[in-house]
């Protein structure tokens, strides 16, 4: 057994997938679920995704040997201001926010010396779904989980994050924050900002019944990022600032570009575009093929 | 029966459904394909999609009461030229193309007094791919068909093309030209050339291995339209220049607005934003629903 007591802080589609996953492989003696919402613990009992739970968090602390904080960014600080004082001296805290710098942050200011035993992760994976009824055991397999430890970070308690990870299924990555911020911005922060301003650029110039109805295809396919849970994404602005904007910034540049050839009549440049586009997403698809494959073995 | 003899310019993905749909709903007595490429003809007529073919388009033209264009837009030009001086003077002749504004400026050109009775059609349906292996009866199913006839075209002309979408499971619109290249330009060119700047932004700064990686999952999905024909969309955009360039840079202008309130760190706005986009997103779906249930009924 990888881990003896592990308390899970917010059982939603994660932090369940996560426990079931857990649960799956025999990584975990027990599992103990927290959160705000009882109606919401008690379902993840009833559903067999943890084993028990508690609506006092702190008095589960001292006991386990890891917790997962799977709780929404604006809620994180609170969380480990209150479980801080109770973290025993060897207990491996760890975190699946889709920003890395913020949190570490936020772990570094309140967990004093035991921010050592905290490995910031962010599993990419996820559905269009939430809460604990959309969990799967599934949900990570073959999916890159990144891992950001500090230099501060006990390379034991990484090691050990890791190997959980692994042993469900995930495509363990490490970087630094920085590095992740940067990248995640450019594949997922990027796109959904395009998928939202896309969607509300049309809704203001549309045509009502005919938008609609040309809208209903493929554009909708296209948008789907777009229906993604807006506070989520709020708080994925405000704690990537930097980098999302940069990033918007430079891809406008990249629109204006293509719109100058537009002007132009330069087709020939606009055909090599395309391509190279296309080919760099069939490259991609490549990849892709590969990592399904892998995950069948 | 709708048409008796009916040819095909340009046997392909929409030519070739076009075929196959109007064959099953007993549309047209005789389907006569022509193109460019003798072996697709002859595959044409292997798989049942057309009854004949021809390699000189010019001898069936007389004898035709329905002509239609399914060609490329760079394509059309010369075909028209060529069709042209053999049209009887009730032969229908209709389009395909993707944009309308072009296309009638061609046609006017070209075809003389049997510019009344061309009707200037688009079907915004397809698939990824493209080709006569892959044309279904099916593919216009609770699709929008636009017709876009001008004040010039016969109005016996138009009520013919839309009895034939119609007849197809085509769900038809009619539309002027100006408002046809507007409307698409921002439901469907400007998403292709998000997904396009999209996917060369980030292959420009790619980190190789963890970029193919990352972006081996949803960001795969949200730029499959960046796989699609590189010459097809040259031609989109040098034929809808205008609206196209103009649609780039308001959407520029929308993004700009975003990363502002990214500098501002204005949770507010940010959240109101994406909250609109995913309400409209979740009326689109509606719409979809509702075009779903017609088209079992």
């Amino acid at each position: 057994m990888l881990f003896d007591r592990v308390v899970i802080a917010g059982v939603g589609l994660i932090g369940g997938s996560m426990a079931l996953a857990m649960k799956q492989h025999s990584l975990a003696r027990e599992i103990v679920g927290a959160g705000r919402k009882v109606e919401n613990l008690q379902l993840a009992v009833e559903l067999g995704v943890i084993d028990r739970y508690t609506e006092t968090i702190e008095d589960e602390i001292s006991r386990a040997d890891l917790v997962v904080v799977a709780v929404p960014v604006d809620a994180m600080e609170r969380l480990l201001k209150r479980i801080a004082p109770r973290l025993a001296q060897n207990t491996i805290v760890t975190d699946v926010g889709s920003v890395k710098g913020a949190i570490v942050e936020l772990a570094q200011r309140h967990l004093g010396s035991h921010f050592q035993n905290f490995v910031p992760g962010h599993p990419v994976a996820g559905t269009e779904n939430s809460g604990v009824l959309a969990a799967l055991a599934e949900l990570f397999i073959a999916h890159p989980i990144i891992l950001t430890p500090t230099f501060q970070t006990d390379s034991y308690a990484t090691q050990q994050i890791s190997k959980l990870w692994k042993g469900i299924g995930g495509n363990v990555l490490e970087m630094n924050v920085e590095e992740h911020d940067r990248i995640l911005a450019a594949t997922s922060h990027l796109p959904h900002m395009l998928a939202y301003a896309l969607v509300n650029h049309l809704a203001k110039q549309s045509d009502s019944e005919v938008f609609f109805e040309l809208a209903a295809g493929g554009f909708y396919d296209f948008t789907r990022i777009a229906s993604s849970d807006a506070v989520m994404w709020r708080d994925i602005c405000l704690h990537n600032r930097h980098e999302i904007a940069k990033d918007i910034r430079s891809l406008s540049k990249d629109l204006e570009f293509i719109a100058q050839k537009i002007d132009l009549g330069d087709g020939a440049a606009l055909q090599q575009l395309f391509e190279r586009a296309k080919n760099t997403r069939s490259q991609v698809g490549d990849h892709r093929q590969q990592r399904i494959k892998t995950a069948k073995e």
